[in-house]
């Protein structure tokens, strides 16, 4: 498999030109800045929890992002009933399991969910993906970079056994399926000292996934946006205050030529 | 009705010097961008949402803005007792019924919101206020954009029902009561890439009916400093993540030159 | 009792070596901007407020922030539960009392937090402190500030009552406790126009505490950090959207010749 500067930025346009609904049931932390990073690259977000309503705005979502960030009982109640109704309508379900591995309530929930409802796309970290497979996988809070080594051979097997796709994200994203996995060297270090950028990542997901029917590419081209606009903006940034504003805007800017001057990707 | 740069910066005036206090019972998206634009333009922003505290928090409050975007069974409660007791203390009401028409439940909810504790301004985009009456208006998302035209006649009728001002949103403003319609075409389309722009216009219309007793006047003030702010700071802004910031610094910076040079109202 | 500038720095480096998981069950509106922060320093910040996980999540954390700033029912059943364990743990609790005195439901859980699960630092205006010990006190909203003065002997009692640090904020800092206050006059006004600053100072004590055993001198050390962080941030901002930009800047960027060079401390 290739990937081009040039597909990614017909994504791109595409999003631009069609503006998906992107449905997010996400955490309290992160539901400005990932609603503003939908924006920025062009799609529509909307949040909507409640068990009453999550049904009816499904239907009207291209892709539904859930992240289990900050959890409650209501609030599973209604990610289990939009993605459901998210496969039942054949919209992409993207799984960020926040914090998985950190508390036994993340871990059950992030696995019941993909046990009862196999999401597309899981994003997480090293620990956090790993922890939804094995008990002995622990993680140091939510940030917490497990080996991401270790994690590509769980990742596999989630793939096969669950037929969805596993990104890894950290300093080298990895993403990954049976048969295939996708390493992308872009992003800096500054992004990790900004809240909820994983987060992102997980929405952008749910943006490319919404005009591009593969979810291995879908993917790959939402991590490599996030890591080239995380470049892009730690170059003019003071620090993490102004890298996150700068993020947003280079989101909103990005053309074919930035991303064929910086993407590194490799098979 | 004649409105002049003179009349809104009194108006912004008076909110620099009471600060008075704006009670939000508002979504999880944007209660930290509309806490700081409140905070910017000179009012004090409490947000609080428990059935046991909002009565007793409206009583400390000078206006009271309820805004659906992100519902849920206890929250709707609370927001009908704010509503009874801010009526009941006499201090307006502002609803914001974001993403009526997407759902039902917002669609009901809002509906419910008018006919029981009808509000002193309704600000919402075309296809929002056409939901509030006309079964047929659907939203695509929550940000669509149904013809303004269309949603005119509806906001007339709605404020001739209710007795109350109707705040229809977009490229031009149109503010509008049983008499009279009122057109602002400050703004900037970069603003529609930033989440909760239309939320904070609808808290900024509560900032400003707190120190301007005729609630149309106080809509048009909100919305005229709304598109101002906008249009400054998008001719600094490098995409929406920086227009974020400098709309604030500008909300702040704001002198009667700037309305004066900038305004663009009809009637 | 002496402060220095290297005294302060040796600690924000240990912050920034050791990234002390610091669990805050917190408000809505201030969410994104405490994890912000908290990461900008170099802490690692987790947000979990379920009753089926606080417990747990404690278990890995280093300090407990509890925030009142939005309460509900069953978030103040999880702010007993986190604070009891935590103590139980022997891990620092910071509390803040937002908007204690405006509301009866919010003085009243203050009060029992702080009878039932006594805090190593309370932080709190001086109407908000003053609304935990005295029924006479009263808030106007959450950013009310009554005399300073008339707040220190309220605070002096309630250290030596519950055993705590009751850190004073406004244009001077107070940190007291029942032998000593120590004032820090570092920050600008332009802070106070910005959503959450409070909330950020009371993150930063539980960042501080984390990494330093006296409750006193990590309260110290957060405030003056805090104060040093706005007044740079102020020298280059254009108003409150860009102020709060170039604090997390700041902080990330904070070295020990700027705390030298700015320090205003007393005692």
């Amino acid at each position: 498999m290739k990937i081009t500067a040039a597909e990614i930025y017909k994504s791109i346009e595409a999003i631009r030109r069609e503006s998906p609904v992107v449905h997010n049931i996400t955490n309290y932390v992160v539901m400005n800045s990932t609603a503003n990073a939908l924006l920025a690259i062009g799609a529509s977000p909307v949040m909507a929890h409640a068990e009453e309503e999550v049904e009816e705005m499904v239907n009207i979502a291209s892709a539904l992002v859930i992240n289990i960030g900050t959890l409650s009982e209501h609030w599973i109640n209604s990610m289990f009933r939009a993605a459901r109704q998210a496969r039942k309508k054949g919209i992409p379900v993207i799984l960020d399991p926040v914090g998985a591995g950190a508390t036994t309530y993340r871990t059950k929930t992030a696995r019941e969910l993909i046990n009862n409802e196999p999401p597309a796309i899981i994003r997480g970290n090293a620990s956090e993906i790993m922890a939804l497979y094995d008990d002995k996988a622990r993680t140091k809070g939510v940030d917490s970079a497990a080996s991401a080594d270790a994690a590509i051979e769980i990742a596999r097997r989630l793939s096969e056994t669950h037929k969805c796709v596993v990104c890894i994200s950290g300093a080298t994203d990895y993403i990954i399926d049976k048969e295939k996995i996708m390493k992308i060297k872009n992003g800096h270090q500054l992004m990790s000292r900004v809240t909820g950028l994983g987060c992102t990542a997980s929405a952008l997901c749910g943006a490319f996934a919404a005009v591009e029917k593969a979810p291995f590419a879908a993917a790959v081209n939402a991590m490599a946006v996030m890591g080239i606009a995380g470049e892009m903006a730690a170059k003019t940034a003071a620090g993490p205050g102004s890298l996150q504003i700068h993020f947003l805007d280079y989101l909103y800017l990005m053309s074919e030529d930035d991303i064929s001057r910086l993407l590194k990707v490799e098979d």
